[in-house]
């Protein structure tokens, strides 16, 4: 049996796992679109190598460029946020929703409303947009699988309980480069020594993210929607080993744990064969090999990201989507050179405490309460 | 909704775990029948306090005693063997078989014959009479759920999946209390030092079977029955914590644990409220708290049961049966003094090799081949 599949974000570091995946099974899977940014000459070469119905570049300043990489093939062409969302709403049977940032909002959004499933990897649409996504999602009848590593261990650890028998969903966190740095060493720390992430090739602002623990507070925003348990129900485990990818317990004292090698390859499969599975070429999990895995409590007064998010988690509403905001333009402001490291969550706290718009109840309304946030959080930093 | 129960082994530590369970919920369970090997006051207090149907003793020379400890009300009673088989068949809605030991096989496969929900933790039943027990149950449509904690951790990992997908079953075990002895020391161990367990308060014949690691053994000719995934797939990893209670690898990568407290009434709950969960009073999972899980591989020359245990289930046919009874014997032997820890092994190693029956096709056989493999035992120690 033959399954469709488009893919938001082709070139991207999701887009090509995803692809590599489909590439060992290529009979499996028929690709109708493919988008990318702006990297042309590789979406023309992945819109011929997989025969694709459409290939869209957001950039549509680059779309004479995408015609003429693809002349002479029957492959359509499109350019502009517009065009990402025709490719979504395609209707394949799994779109892998890989866009990075806001960008990806709405053409997620077009291929919920489509009603298939949607392997999100995009984690500011759920973040930004938890509440008017979900809504979506159940209005539309559309299934979310999730692709990050957390999220997808725990959409697994699930997979034949009722989650109303959930105790506790615990996130597993790396803890980030400066796990053991003093409180005086993290306010000298720099954009280089932020970018060197232990387990995970990573660009940089997520490596960045890794390094404030934002990233894991916005996981923890995005479980919050994903596994709607209670705030009081998700916690945070540090776990520098990054094998144990999250668990849950439930109410008898079973613990579920889903563990895998540091390859996206292993959630992306997940989802893509769900509810069966596939084979990747990841290696075994070889635990006597790694020989220990070790666990400790997070600590919110070094890393108060997690203690942030979950607070505005809490207030719900628009305060995820200024908590994100706020965080793009002060890691923005880190790596430029222009804010200390301890400053970001200070900063993001700052926007967060000043500014508290209603809740966003349309895309086009999270896109504005973004859109301010980002803008209060620049004023806050020439203000200070 | 009240579901029936009939708990073989009432008295014992399984059993004793089950009621433990039932009592906390206690409309929701209608007790059917109890038994228990001799232990009479036991079984006549809690049978007045479960008000059951039917309280049957083992040792049927105790059956005047129990008639009188219950006089007056209207349970019924009951003695020896045959009376185990009759209420183990009384049709309850789920049989617990913890009757310790070949006893165990009849009454289990009665209950199994009922066609129910039979919640197994007679490790003999599986790994002696294996292919007579699973034939049943695929005849009688019963459904068999373990609840030794590896393997109903097993079972947990693979709800919701196809075992067609399994690339790795992982046995996890303690390795016992010689884990770090050198080959020299075994050879030196005394029953006392056999015994103390680090993890789990157990007997002294399953002490001495975590020491020698045969306990592992007969577990993974349990797994390979429970769980037909081919003995090339079923592996056993040392891990000193038990806090990893076993895991499954899926042909993806990813790999799902089940991970709690060394309490059984864990796993009895898993079994008892299967599919669903209930609440059980165990702690939280606390792994910041543990802080390490340890792992690495066993070694089968200072513990060759796990070897043997293998060649037992790749033989097939009555050689389990006869590694079991070997075993027995051999630890009967050693707890009375007659030979050193490092003789178990190779005693049954000496009996396997002597000793291949035809497969057996009934539980008679199955008895047969029991009762000949312990006397091959017991002979084998008189000529050594």
């Amino acid at each position: 049996m033959t399954r469709s599949i488009t893919v938001l974000g082709a070139t991207g570091s999701i887009g090509a796992s995803t692809l590599d995946l489909i590439r060992r099974d290529r009979d499996a899977w028929r690709v109708i679109a493919l988008t990318a940014n702006g990297n042309v000459p590789e979406l023309a070469r992945l819109a011929r190598e997989f025969a694709v119905e459409l290939a869209v570049v957001a950039d549509e300043g680059k779309l004479p460029a995408l015609r003429e990489a693809l002349a002479g093939t029957a492959i359509e062409t499109a350019g502009g946020c517009a065009a990402l969302e025709e490719a979504a709403a395609r209707g394949a049977d799994i779109t892998v929703a890989a866009i990075v940032g806001c960008a990806g909002l709405a053409p997620t959004m077009a291929a919920i409303e489509r009603g298939g499933i949607v392997a999100l990897a995009n984690k500011e649409a759920l973040v930004s947009a938890g509440d008017v996504m979900t809504a979506a999602v159940a209005h539309h009848g559309a299934t979310l699988l999730p692709i990050d590593s957390e999220h997808n261990a725990i959409f697994q650890c699930l997979q034949g309980n009722d989650p109303r028998h959930v105790r506790w969903i615990t996130l597993t966190a790396s803890g980030g480069p400066f796990l053991d740095w003093s409180w005086e060493r993290l306010c000298a720390a720099t954009p280089a020594e932020a970018v060197r992430h232990p387990n995970w090739d990573m660009g940089a602002k997520i490596s960045v993210d890794s390094a404030t623990m934002f990233n894991k507070g916005l996981e923890l925003i995005e479980a919050h929607y994903l596994f709607p348990v209670g705030l009081d129900h998700l916690r945070i485990i540090v776990h520098p080993q990054s094998i144990v990818h999250s668990m849950v317990e439930y109410r008898d004292g079973s613990t579920l744990a889903q563990l895998g090698p540091s390859d996206m390859r292993v959630p992306i499969a997940s989802a893509l064969a769900w509810p069966a599975r596939m084979d990747t070429p990841c290696a075994p999990l070889d635990l006597a090999g790694i020989g220990e895995l070790t666990f400790r409590k997070p600590d919110e007064d070094r890393f108060p990201a997690t203690r942030l998010a979950r607070e505005a988690a809490r207030a719900g509403g628009a305060a995820p989507a200024v908590l994100n905001a706020a965080n793009e333009v002060a890691v923005a402001a880190f790596l430029a050179g222009q804010i200390s490291f301890t400053r970001i969550a200070a900063q993001v706290e700052d926007v967060l405490t000043g500014f508290a718009p209603p809740p966003p109840a349309s895309l086009s309304d999270v896109l504005a309460v973004d859109g301010e946030a980002r803008a209060r959080a620049r004023l806050l930093m020439e203000t200070v």
